[in-house]
């Protein structure tokens, strides 16, 4: 069977979609994205993506007046590939359009190119459950990393060399500090407090990350929205990493050196379970979580 | 009559070239590109280009096997477009090919995605022969300008500023010099002396620069591989960019400031005239350059 995609104005087979090599995303990567999670058919956080998606596309001043059309346009996506059950993301990307290549912004004649498709998102349970381990590297990448751009060239080669060194997500350092990994944020815990880099031209606006500002608040965990020197890392006592294909993710090791005890920590557990209470539990009406985080 | 293409390992009418939504390039900004200039059918400078094109496929680790092919590849994509006359630019590009989106490089069983295509080229000759004029801006990319990546939206949205404001080029500044503009490289004159940024993370080793030094030290001008300080812009007498496209292009104007008498400068025009004399005159056969340049 078919995986569907849409393109443009049309859902079409995914072996159907043909992007020209005139696109601007193709040769210029002047586009942005989103990817949603969907919780046995129902997105999370739809309207925060969807603001962070309007934000994107003015920051590089894209013209798109679709926006308002992708809700029912995935929703219907989900069902024409028979994902209403289980948990399935769903990517979409809009590109400033087809136009023979140079710099300057085509004319008014060349639509944006909008690109969406569903795949499995299931729960990383086996991480979710024992943490990950991180690999360090300087933050070589542009300076507006608030942008959701597709410029992820960065992103792919240092995600890369995690892979390679047996870790599964790379900590970017600019200046000494933690600014965010290659598709997640960053939160360390010290005492009792929790610690991330606050919203910036250095990283991208989390919307997993505003949802654990929420629940810590709700629970009286104090949130300092203060980045972390690398070199203060031994005064921490968990780390972990948040986004919608994360989730909440403990970080067990960095670089070679174990986070305490080299198991996740009390509050990332207790961030995890109400963060799975309410999207697992709550969304997808689903009760598993429970057994992922129990130590 | 169809401009034809050539991709992965076909020649295709362009309308056919299918590049799927599942390319690296498209969605990661996942490759890197070149542009050649033909001077009547007549490559220039390919064995650099190639050269260049080698390393930043290596520091990237794509690995491209056809390289060898492409020089015949060019020839007869040009024939088949008919351009042999003519000024030329060839455009290639490589991505790390098709799979689904994830981070982590695909198997060995994904090809690299090669693209390429050929479009008039000719000389910019009123601004080659009046100049243009600049904005300058803070240079916002990566820390790995040096390779030619497709990750070019940071140089599309300075450049569109730089139309939207009257000028041809932006020059980017970081910490307070000048490194290069969104597709040239910068040189300054200051008492008879060549000022250029030295190669570095921070620029593309341009092959024209090349070119340029080479010139200059036929010439017996002086070349400093020195970057040009912004507050020290009213200290030089010249000003010109760099180029595949723009060749040799006097700069008679800094954002709101003039150059010396806001005309192109004679050590700037003895480099156009030699630059020309090789390109155009020896390479093309054309003799026309010398009225595009005289005063």
């Amino acid at each position: 069977m078919s995986t569907i995609v849409y393109l443009n104005d049309a859902f079409i087979p995914k072996e159907k979609a043909c992007i020209s090599p005139d696109d601007r995303g193709f040769y210029f990567a002047d586009g942005i994205y989103e990817v949603i999670k969907y919780y046995n058919g129902k997105a999370f956080c739809l309207s925060d993506h969807m603001e962070r998606l309007r934000r994107s596309l003015s920051s590089i001043r894209i013209n798109f007046t679709g926006i308002d059309q992708i809700e029912s346009l995935a929703n219907e996506l989900i069902h024409l590939n028979h994902m209403e059950e289980g948990y399935t993301g769903v990517y979409m990307q809009i590109t400033r359009g087809v136009n023979r290549r140079m710099h300057q912004f085509p004319d008014e004649s060349a639509c944006p190119t909008f690109y969406m498709n569903a795949y499995p998102l299931p729960p990383f349970i086996n991480e979710l459950k024992k943490g990950i381990r991180v690999i360090l590297r300087e933050d070589i990448r542009w300076q507006r990393c608030d942008i959701k751009s597709i410029m992820l060239l960065p992103n792919v080669l240092m995600y890369q060399e995690a892979i390679e060194n047996g870790a599964r997500e790379c900590f970017f350092v600019r200046d000494g500090y933690f600014t965010e990994s290659t598709h997640s944020n960053i939160f360390g815990v010290k005492n009792g407090e929790v610690y991330t880099h606050p919203d910036s031209n250095h990283i991208l606006p989390g919307i997993t990350k505003r949802i654990i500002v929420k629940i810590c608040n709700k629970a009286g965990i104090t949130v300092k929205e203060t980045p972390v020197r690398v070199k203060d890392c031994k005064y921490f006592d968990e780390f972990f990493i948040s986004g919608t294909g994360s989730e909440i993710m403990p970080v067990i090791q960095l670089g070679d050196i174990p986070v305490r005890n080299g198991k996740p920590g009390t509050i990332t557990r207790q961030i995890q379970q109400e963060f799975f209470r309410i999207t697992y539990g709550e969304i997808a009406g689903d009760e598993n979580y429970s057994k992922w985080i129990a130590d």
